[in-house]
Order: structure tokens, then C-alpha cells, then sequence
């Protein structure tokens, strides 16, 4: 096992004028055959090619941000398999899963301590985009602003369907930025939970919501403020935090402060609080958080189109069958006669689900849970 | 390789009453990915159990017949994987497949040759029957009755639907064995090709029509004086094999005559025109030629009902799922949301495949082997 110095491995760049953040801490089995308890949904190859989202995640920013510039908080048993996909980057370690305000808390007082108060652009490690490089300059649009200025910005992502899936933020009145800026940015009006069917309909329609794709870029001093303003006994713990994390000896002491944590989302503990959050609008891009094999199959679908709407990996046959989509890897999977599946074929067993069903794969995992129990 | 001596392997038991003759010629690929080129279905398991059909063939004669009472005739390819499954068992090698008729007058010569006019009980090598120890008493009985008479005896099935996909026996006048017999047995009135559906259901409305299995109990002199009257071009060739069977060096000899012969079924050949032919209804069993995976799904569906129709090996798992059959190892395999399928897991592919169109799993065949050639 890698050795954790105060409970994180590698050491930044020099220089850096922005650190990448990336929130690695999810243990979902929602793709199962693929995923497993030591290789949840980011280390998975789910965007057509061989890399990992995680990967892609990183790619995202490589722009302007070196690997080694690049901070994945993760738990402490994904370590490894975290230094397998990126072998540069600094990796923290949570103790415990408590949410994103206590993770990018945490990730802000280590930046604060080793690189310095430059801005964080902090992204979900699962997530897929087309259209990268358009993503990327937005990125780093929005960390030219939080360098200058006092402000937590998330990026929108233009809505193109009535998802009942995701969060919602709704933007407010235009904001001017002291630095000249092509782009639109906006006060953030309110952030939604996920909406109805009904509901989403008319965000989509009013053209003012946008879905949140849980990206914020700020300064660390900017971010403790805003937990010292609304969460300051949690300000409070990872100030301590901050200062075990000068001594050689101070990761057990981490871990017991970083798990008396609230588990709280940065959203619901800040941002529909501050008065200093943005929204800048994410086009020209396309994103999903892949949050079901359903979407998976959907997204692999429009990037690779094939015929009969079908979507295959080489050695993948389809015989009279339409909307179907396949991962596997080596053997032949032949699919015959059928419809809107969605078929994966991995070492540690087969999944034949419906479209509309992807949503029941958690069963299959409890099922085999309990086969193994007896 | 092993060594055939005059096209074969193994010697015959002493004193045998009975011969069993297991046409195993069958080189399918219909049950892809199970069956291959060197593995063809009567070597699958496939009856819900570990065992191969060829072994459960072997099974239904045993009350009778020792293994080393079998003559298994199969392709020089085949040998192989024959004596894998039964060690005992003499192998005949048809140097090229030549159907029903050329292979029984081929066993029938190596019969007369090795063992005497005994009869030969002949079976397909690849169908499923429940009830067996009610079949094998219909095998004892007609071979019983086929040792004293110079009859053709057929055994019909007594069809439960109008299958269109078997051919039928319709029975004539009943007849009188010498040997008091409890059971009834007919003379043939005609064989009938698969027929279409109305007419099927006309079939098994009247109660004439039995299914054919492709069973005939009959001794050698009497096949072959068969052939000797319908087919004398063959019976000439086949005489001229009997003699090189006694060469020690007439393997090379016995290749060319028989592939010389006409390839035609003992239906057709013999059966349809000669007025010996008798049938005996087999009941208090069922049978099923498993011609598909779909006759396999229902096969193994209704000898081991699950909950929801549903039939799958130790560790598949169905999620709101229904009449699905699931064949596979080890792997868990899962189901969810999906209807009317059969899912084969092997080490050479994974099928998916709605019940009604398993017969297009050729195209599967076809087109794995178009990718590898490129």
C-alpha cells in the first residue's frame, strides 16, 4: 500500500496558477458487471475509447493545468487504483464519504498550505463531454475571473431535453467581471433539485435554468470564507485540519477531524446561501453524467453512430436488431432478434438489461450479494 | 490421432443380443456459441444435466445394451470427441456424410461382420427424451420383436402440437406379432415430409400421425435385403465394404466405396416403398429432437419450471424478467427487465436471442466467419 503522507501521495508543480480538483469518492455498483467495489464508474472506460473518465476528466483541464497540477480527493481504498490512471497527480484521501462541501474543504486548506490561493476547478471524475476543448476555455475563462475576483463560479450546462435527473440552476441578472470577458456570466438566481417531468419542461422551455453539472472554479480563500460564513463549525474543523496537515505525524488526527464532518453538498451548504456565486453558461458542448447504463447507451449511440442505431464493440454482431448498444471486450456477442437492450459482457458476469430497466441493476448486485452470503 | 482399424475403433462386446447403432454424423451449427466445427450439439449438454446427448442417447439402450454393444457412426473428425464421451463404445468412421441410408447399411455390414444378425436398435445421437425408462422398454420390446421377424420397425411419437418442423408416420392396419405383445404396434400406411401448419393440425386431430424420430429396430440381413430391392447399386458397394472390413488394410478401400454412395435417407431409400415397415407409438414419454435454442428453452423450461418461466444455471439472476432461458457456467449472468430470451454464455461468445428467432442464429455463424477471414 502506498504510504500516505497526512493522508496524501505526490507533491504539486511549481508555479501553478490554477490546481485542478477532481471529486473521485464514488462507489456506486449502478454499472455493474463493470463496476466493483475497487473500480467504481470513474475508473471505467465507458466514453468509446480505452481511457478512463477519470482520465478524460483530467484531459479536460490539461490545457492549462499540468498532471502533477491536479488534486484527486478520493477514498482511501481507491488510492491505488486512483495512482494507476493518473501516476502524477496528488491524491487525498478521505477517511469517510461526506459529500462535496467537507471534500472540496478539505482539498482547499491542502492547495492552501502546499501551492497557494490560486484557483481550484473542481469537477466530478464520472462525468463525459464532446466538445472538450470548448469546455476547456471555458474552464479557464472562469479561472481568470476567480483569480481576480471574490466569487464561487459553477458552469451551466445547456439544457437540450426535460432531464428529471439532475439539479437545475437558475440564473439571475447578468454579471459584469472586472476582467473583459466575451462570454455571458450570471448571479446565480437559485439552484433546483431534481425536477418532475412537468417542471423540467418549463426550465427547459423558460431558457434561464441550466442543469448543474456539480463544477465550481473559486480560490480556496474564497471557499473557506463562504463555510466560515454558513458552515463555521465545519470552517472551524478543517482549519485544524490545515494545521495537522504541517505535521509529519498528523494524519491520524486528520482522519478523526476529517470523519467528525457534516456530509453536506457544497450547493446545499453554500452556494444557495452566498451571494457571490456565478453561473457561466456551458455551450457548445456536449455533456452527460452517464448516470445509468441507459445513458451510457444513449451517449455512445450519438458519438458513434451505427446502423439500426446500434452500438458495438468489434466483434459485436447484430442480427434484425435495432437500438441496441453492447460493451464487451474480446469474445463475439451476437444479439438476434431483439430490441433497446443494452448487453455488457465482463469477466465478472453478463448483463442483459432493457433500456428502460437500467435503473434495476442494483438488484442484480444485492441478488449476487446474498448468493455469495450463503 | 487414434488409429482406426478398417475405418474403426474398439471391439464389440461377446455374446450380444442387440446392437446399438447411433447415427452421430451431425455437424450443426445451430447452437452457436456452444456448438462448433469440432463440437457439434449431440456433444453438448444440453438436457439440464452435465451429461452430453450422446450419453443420455447411449443411457436410454443400457437396460439392454452395454456400451461396448454400441456402434457409434460419426464423422473421421468426430472420432475423437466421440470415444471422449463414450470410451467403450466402437466408433465407425464415415470418411463424408452420406445420410441416413449409406450409414445404417455401412453399420449394419460392420454389424453382420463382428457380432451376427442381431438386431440393431438405431437413434439419433442428439434429441432429449423424459420418461426414458418407458422408451427403453419400447426399444427392448420391437428389438425382441425385430429378432425373430424380417420387419422394419419405426418408433412414433405421439405429437402433443402441430409441429411443422418433423416429419410424420401415419399408421395403417394393426398387426400381430408372432411374440404375444401387450402394447400396439401398425403397419406403416406412409411417411410424411414436414408438413405445413393446417395440415399438421389435421395430423394430430385425427390420432393417426406420429411423430418421426428417426428410431428403426431391424435386423442387418433385413436392411440390407432391403436395400438389395429398392437400393441395389448401394447394397452392391456396401457388400464389397463388408468384404474390405475383413482386410487389414481395406481402410483406404472402404473411404472410396463410401463416398461412392448416394447420399439419401433410409426414409426415402427404403422405408416409404417397402411394405415390412411397421411403427409402434411410443408413449408415457416426452421427446424433442431440440432442433433450436428455442426447442431447447421450452425443453428445459418445462422439465425444470422456475418462477416467472424463467430457467437459468446456478448464479443467473432475473429482474423483471420473464420466460427466459439462460444457459451458462460459472459467470453470473442477469436479466433485467427483458422477455422471451435465450442467453448463452461460453468461451467462444455470448448469444442473446428472442425465442422466435433463434433460427437466424446461423447468420451469426456466417458472420463471425466473414470477420475472421478478413
Amino acid at each position: 500500500m502506498t504510504v500516505l503522507k497526512n493522508c496524501s501521495v505526490g507533491t504539486f508543480a511549481k508555479g501553478l496558477r490554477a490546481v485542478g480538483v477532481i471529486m473521485a469518492g464514488g462507489m456506486g455498483t449502478r454499472f455493474w458487471p463493470l463496476s466493483q467495489k475497487e473500480k467504481p464508474k470513474q475508473f471505467l472506460s465507458l466514453a468509446g475509447n480505452s481511457k478512463s473518465l477519470i482520465q478524460l476528466t483530467v484531459e479536460r483541464v490539461q490545457a492549462f493545468i499540468p498532471e502533477d497540477g491536479i488534486l484527486v480527493a478520493t477514498g482511501e481504498s481507491l488510492v491505488e487504483e486512483t495512482l494507476r490512471h493518473l501516476p502524477k497527480a496528488v491524491v487525498l484521501a478521505e477517511p469517510v464519504g461526506r459529500n462535496t462541501a467537507p471534500c472540496l474543504g478539505y482539498a482547499a486548506v491542502k492547495v492552501l498550505n502546499e501551492v497557494g490561493d490560486v484557483p481550484l476547478v473542481c469537477l466530478a471524475s464520472d462525468h463525459v463531454v464532446d466538445g472538450v476543448e470548448n469546455l476547456s476555455r471555458i474552464y479557464e475563462e472562469a479561472a481568470q475571473i476567480a483569480a481576480k475576483e471574490d466569487v464561487i463560479i459553477t458552469i451551466g450546462m445547456k439544457p437540450v431535453r426535460p432531464d428529471t435527473g439532475l439539479g437545475y440552476i437558475q440564473r439571475g441578472e447578468q454579471y459584469a467581471p472586472a476582467k473583459s470577458f466575451a462570454g455571458h456570466i450570471y448571479r446565480v438566481a437559485s439552484f433546483k433539485e431534481k425536477p418532475a417531468f412537468e417542471l423540467a419542461r418549463q426550465y427547459l422551455a423558460s431558457g434561464e435554468y441550466y442543469w448543474n453539472g456539480g463544477m465550481f472554479i473559486v480560490r480556496p480563500s474564497v471557499l473557506l470564507a463562504a463555510l466560515g460564513k454558513f458552515m463555521p463549525e465545519m470552517a472551524a474543523v478543517l482549519e485544524q485540519i490545515r494545521e495537522a496537515m504541517c505535521l509529519a505525524d498528523g494524519s491520524k488526527q486528520i482522519k478523526e477531524l476529517f470523519s467528525s464532518l457534516q456530509s453536506i453538498s457544497l450547493d446545499f451548504a453554500v452556494c444557495e446561501k452566498a451571494d457571490n456565486v456565478l453561473v457561466m453558461p456551458g455551450e457548445n458542448f456536449s455533456w452527460s453524467d452517464i448516470g445509468t447504463w441507459a445513458s451510457w447507451a444513449e451517449y455512445v449511440q450519438t458519438q458513434f453512430p451505427q446502423t439500426e442505431g446500434n452500438y458495438g464493440h468489434q466483434g459485436s454482431c447484430f442480427v434484425q436488431s435495432e437500438n441496441c448498444a453492447v460493451l464487451g471486450k474480446d469474445r463475439p456477442v451476437a444479439l438476434v432478434g431483439v430490441k433497446d437492450l443494452v448487453v455488457v459482457d465482463s469477466e465478472h458476469g453478463i448483463l442483459v438489461c432493457h433500456r428502460e430497466a437500467t435503473q434495476d441493476v442494483k438488484f442484480v448486485v444485492e441478488h449476487l450479494a446474498k448468493l455469495q452470503r450463503n
